[in-house]
């Protein structure tokens, strides 16, 4: 998608160590316009997937899956990191290895809002190791619920997720495919 | 706003302690469309503020300030609770104690994305002690920069937080003031 690849290249940096700095326009200042497209495009890429839901985690998967949502009409869950008072004592928990945080951490969603028999469209938005988006998919699984696609804004295809997630007939799609990132710069897989 | 009254009496729960259980749409499950219309109703109230940002908390301001963002084209910013790797070390950080946690956060906000002299419009789930709120008016004047409005989607009148924030000339707005909750229902203010 090129908006978002065209955001990348001008106000994306590359830190080093694998890690690409888009906290001014995803991950902490959010462009709501782009996230409006982003969510627009994902919602033409998975037209035919028969979601009955959206889940993703907080924090940073919360806009583009929110987005998503607005353009399939579909309601949007975000797994929680730590369980809030509101929710009930049973809860569909699984951990995730965090890449970036260096631990592991919990993602948690209430049985309330997962349900046996529903068809789940998991939106993030990265997918680098996979990690976080396997959590997701361990708790559809565990609620019973199928999976209907993966989307994720960034995909750095070099750490492999895409591989470790792929079953028949999965859909995965990403809206940036980087290949590599180094001092020369941030590649695409186009 | 009557759609979001509409949507705390039918789908929300008083669970005593001052606690509204609302994480069917707003803080768990999301329901875009009505974000959405949130979000088309702080641009309206706020149309005259003059900001020139939106800033919200982690993790539940995301979707009302995301998409009051959309309607008002304005770039949002969400204090963030643990600092990122991606973040510099030096950062505009202040400490709110959170009710429903029983602990004080930090919030945190790049300097890049908070500068001085801008006009900066808060906009968060809910109003009610005002601590968070208060926490993010900090950030702002430290950052130079002055404040254009408040807006919160559910107002706990009786928690004090309106008295607390209000100054001279600044405009808060909630879409749905609660004055009362107990075992006979959910009360708004009008």
């Amino acid at each position: 998608m090129d908006m978002l690849k065209r955001k990348i290249l001008e106000s994306g940096r590359y830190l080093g160590n694998g890690i690409l700095k888009v906290d001014g326009f995803i991950n902490h200042q959010v462009d709501p316009q782009l996230m409006d497209a982003c969510g627009a495009e994902f919602a033409r890429r998975f037209r035919n997937c028969g979601a009955t839901r959206i889940l993703t985690a907080e924090i940073s998967g919360i806009a583009p899956a929110l987005m998503t949502g607005k353009h399939m009409n579909l309601p949007v869950v975000y797994a929680r990191k730590h369980k809030p008072v509101t929710m009930p004592d049973d809860v569909f928990l699984t951990l995730a290895p965090s890449h970036t945080k260096g631990r592991t951490v919990e993602l948690i969603v209430s049985p309330e809002y997962l349900r046996a028999g529903e068809h789940i469209l998991i939106i993030d938005d990265f997918l680098a190791s996979g990690a976080t988006i396997a959590g997701l998919v361990r708790l559809v699984e565990v609620a019973g619920a199928t999976l209907a696609g993966i989307g994720a804004l960034v995909e750095k295809s070099f750490e492999g997720g895409r591989e470790m997630l792929s079953t028949p007939g999965l859909q995965i799609e990403s809206l940036a495919c980087i290949t590599r990132m180094d001092e020369s710069g941030i590649h695409f897989d186009d």
